[in-house]
């Protein structure tokens, strides 16, 4: 397992974490200063700023893209909505490809009010993220299936094994070689009883890996996850098993924290993620 | 699958679906005067009312006991403590055979704050029920191991999936046969893709199968259930599977609700409980 102590160049920051409290360049400028070596930006802040300005701040702040976040659901009950989702994709995947993003995080829909049947629902997940996956290969930008947590499941990703994230790489990667990967969140995966074997299995497939902490209580399904070391996840430990099983890239602070952390400046918090990640990662 | 319309008789009502608002031999009289099949009491009701007295008044209403819940955790970062719980687990099964249940539920526990190793707290929470398991077998009382949703793994259950419930079962009985089998809850389980086999897997080793739904959105991880049809799980898909693995028993609703069902007179629950059991289950 790599030392993290001094090894700034291997965190990287999913700009979620520090609440969306300033514009993107701001966040680059904020991170490159700190000799950060990654950063995951999201959709909107991008296209706020513009594609190309931000792609080139992020060029010359020497940042790594570990991905960008993420995609439109591609669940829905109506085709056109379905379409509709496939064409937001492909542009966002040409931004993927503009940042020079390692990856583009697919967040694959949950059921809806007309449709929920979990079987279907899946079919059509599967099948926009397909959609994708050609045009992913063209701009060299592979999809990061990102199983989220079960308790996502109704509303925002029917994805939510690992196990079932490798099987639809594998039928991905079947008609689309090398399109498409995983991206490995402690938060959505540790509880598994699994997660060691399944890690293993998943191997060369693993895109990203995303830390942050389970709390107890955890007060919000949604925005109340921990910043690293203060929860109950063992991530020393899901940090070996991602080793383990081959990946090699940048460790990427994801944390949702409406009553925390997005509260604090942005400096605090990336200076406790800083210290968190050389300490208890 | 067995058509529910007009067989109350197949119903089972767990007692915390109607929000503890009455003693005990208060409910078992509503259940009876409404020709319900079954109860699921709860340790603190039985022991308020005296064990002998509950099971003397379940009988005279010609109630099935289809679980008695529930076990107090096995996990416990002292040996004392676990100790402690294996004692009160022991009391506790000589009650529900006192009650003629079908089963003694098996919510193991989760991690604590001593103790955060997965496998770990997994190992203590299987040993504590192969502890329990031949005085179960002496008794009558199967242990229906419960696994529970994943978003319950830090506080109260390191068991979070029906396959790793059947491996346990597997376990447990190969040293003590027929003493351990499975509660089969769709709000815990209907997230999985791999829950029709996982169900086929499970087979005879189904004892209860509990049924409510999950709303959309959640506004409380422990306490916000749905009645069945408020929510998006497919119930009826949910309970062909359920029966298809072969299961025969009754149908056990089990609703937490602080902020909805549980205000409400206990008789207008068990009216919607019986409406929706006959039609969305």
């Amino acid at each position: 397992m790599r030392e993290l102590k001094g090894r700034r160049d291997l965190l990287a920051i999913n700009t979620a974490t520090l609440g969306y409290q300033q514009p993107l360049d701001q966040t680059i400028h904020l991170l490159a200063e700190a000799g950060i070596g990654g950063i995951a930006p999201w959709r909107q802040e991008v296209e706020a700023l513009g594609v190309q300005r931000a792609a080139a701040l992020i060029r010359a702040a020497g940042l790594t893209v570990t991905g960008y976040c993420r995609s439109h659901y591609f669940t829905a009950a109506s085709r056109q909505a379905r379409e509709q989702a496939l064409a937001i994709n492909l542009r966002a995947l040409d931004d993927a490809a503009e940042l020079g993003a390692q990856c583009y995080v697919m967040v694959v829909g949950g059921l809806s009010a007309d449709n929920t049947a979990l079987p279907a629902v899946c079919d059509q997940a599967l099948e926009g993220v397909m959609r994708l996956a050609e045009h992913a290969r063209q701009c060299g930008v592979p999809l990061a299936l990102e199983p989220l947590h079960p308790m996502y499941c109704a509303e925002r990703s029917c994805l939510v094994t690992l196990a079932q994230a490798i099987q639809w790489c594998r039928q991905i990667n079947h008609e689309y070689p090398a399109s498409a990967g995983i991206a490995a969140d402690a938060y959505h995966l540790w509880w598994s009883p699994t997660l060691e074997e399944d890690l293993l299995q998943a191997g060369e497939l693993l895109l990203a890996c995303h830390v942050s902490d389970w709390l107890v209580p955890t007060r919000d399904m949604l925005n109340d996850r921990g910043m690293m070391g203060d929860g109950v996840i063992a991530l020393p430990a899901f940090r070996a098993q991602v080793e383990k099983a081959g990946y090699g890239g940048l460790i990427e602070v994801e944390i949702f924290s409406r009553d925390n952390w997005w509260l604090r400046p942005p400096a605090e918090t990336l200076a406790t993620c800083i210290t968190r990640f050389e300490s208890v990662v």
